[in-house]
């Protein structure tokens, strides 16, 4: 028999804990933690990729790039693909060295290693018509339009705490390098599609132009369970199991939905955008993509518990 | 017959033009071009790897967080593994785009992936004992002293121009993902080891940790070389042959050295630290390494008539 192949979705709290100083070595440390509970993963006999989400990484290198350009002429602030590309290799390069060590530890001795990876997103995607996530620090409004009138930035009102510039978040539709992962996946665990992929447009002429947006890393993370067959798409977030009236009185906790139940849910609006309601929308199209498959929800800490069968929200078709 | 195969050290002009500005942008360009020489030489039907430099972008990846840091607590600067690993991503993805591009204007479709590569140094290298290689912005003497006692650098001046951190720039001892490599070595063209890899030791119980510290590319190329046991070591540069008294009126281009040569101009000073001498240092390592084999130094411009044995300086054992 052949192992069980999961993709893993890793939260933000994989990567940084509440409170914690937005420095490398805090990220490190908490890295180090997930490390041992993907590792006791691997080592329940699961063959694994992982796709990591970089939200305040790559807004801490915008703001980091904001800040410096103003000042010095030689640290000019780079284009967002490109920030993109280099919270992969930052944050890859913590998940790698940590998961490693935390497998070889073990005595399993798999290698890991990070793939930089490019999403193609259609151009044609709605969401380049309503760009809506935030990125990088806040401007007053006379900044903001400053800046808009000199970079084409689309600068909006975030909430009442200044202007901020946003960019799309269209969906993923192919992943360049899925052959390398492919190629890699039954000897290595490779860590693909940081931050949901560094988007990129395909021309007419095949050729690739990156450009600024963010794809949802649960949804690259569901692309990627669709490319590669998987048996199941591990989504891991803060919380144990999906919830209804999430923080009100007759909150409840899900052991199972349905697809339909999914979407049901979904429209009744119980789950928060850019939070909780990627995830579900994920899990609901991996598990009717393939009926038989299932997704998963649940916290890095009752990962084995759920692929045991014990914890965690499963979506499954029916 | 398999084919040939090769590992690709590339130099800093094939990432970015003297004059042009520091932006990824400019950078962009001059990848697009480099890729066409690239694309060229994998259209001859050569098996390759490439290793490229990152010292001006890693250059500037810490100064723009040493001058956001001291604005800004969000965005303190981070340890010189880290920005290695981010110039890892920014560069690997601007090459694999650019010569997945360029092959693909060509009708091969090899697919390009880079790897976020580590590379282990000894920590008992006497490199460690004199720390040489300047990194990010000049101080003043007594800012300089300031920062030697807060982080715990070594600060050294710098031929007049004020005051610069110092690392050191260790041998490369082992390249941890070349499990990977190798792995993808006959399907897939790997940009790997960039920046010369990301400096790690290792703990006496395995685990790594990353240093401050710059592996240089050509020697880190040659390693890469060595282990997967590659018919050529190709190091590409701003010139076309290796010459002896450079810049000289008795200046003299070299077809061919052997090692025993090559050891000897090195004694006698023909070849610049930081620039032309490790390269004649990686070239002649692995010529000793496999007496049957070969190394080029040669231009970008002229890799694909080198490699027909009608340009370079090819250095072989005897």
């Amino acid at each position: 028999m052949s192992a069980t192949k999961i993709v893993i979705a890793l939260g933000g709290n994989a990567l940084q804990e509440a409170g914690t100083p937005p420095t490398a070595e805090a990220q490190l440390a908490v890295v180090k933690k997930t490390a041992e509970f993907l590792a006791e993963i691997s080592c329940k006999g699961y063959e694994m990729a992982i796709v990591h989400g970089n939200g305040p990484q790559v807004g801490r290198i915008v703001l980091t790039q904001e800040i410096a350009s103003k000042i010095n002429e030689q640290t000019p602030a780079m284009p967002f693909d490109v920030c993109g590309a280099m919270s992969q290799g930052y944050i890859g390069y913590h998940i790698q060295q940590a998961l490693s060590d935390a497998l070889r530890s073990r005595n399993r001795n798999i290698p890991v290693v990070t793939l930089v990876t490019q999403v193609v997103v259609d151009a044609k995607d709605p969401a380049f018509q309503n760009p809506s996530k935030p990125i990088g620090q806040f401007y007053t409004e006379e900044e903001a339009k400053r800046i808009a009138d000199e970079k084409g930035y689309i600068m909006k009102e975030d909430a009442g705490r200044g202007w901020r510039r946003v960019v799309p978040s269209p969906q993923p539709k192919k992943i360049v390098e899925l052959s390398a992962v492919k190629r890699l996946w039954n000897t290595t665990i490779v860590i693909t599609a940081g931050g949901g992929g560094i988007p990129v447009v395909e021309n007419m002429d095949g050729s690739l132009t990156g450009v600024a947006a963010v794809i949802d890393k649960d949804l690259a993370a569901e692309k990627l369970a669709q490319d590669i067959e998987a048996d199941i798409l591990l989504i891991l977030t803060e919380v144990d199991k999906v919830c209804l009236n999430f923080k009100k009185p007759d909150q409840k906790f899900l052991d199972h939905m349905t697809v339909p139940e999914a979407i049901q849910y979904m429209e009744d609006g119980h789950f928060a955008p850019g939070s909780m309601l990627p995830k579900v929308l994920a899990a609901a199209k991996f598990a009717r993509t393939y009926p038989g498959k299932k997704a998963i929800i649940t916290s890095l800490f009752k990962a084995v518990d759920a692929l045991d069968g014990k914890e965690g929200t499963v979506v499954t078709m029916a």
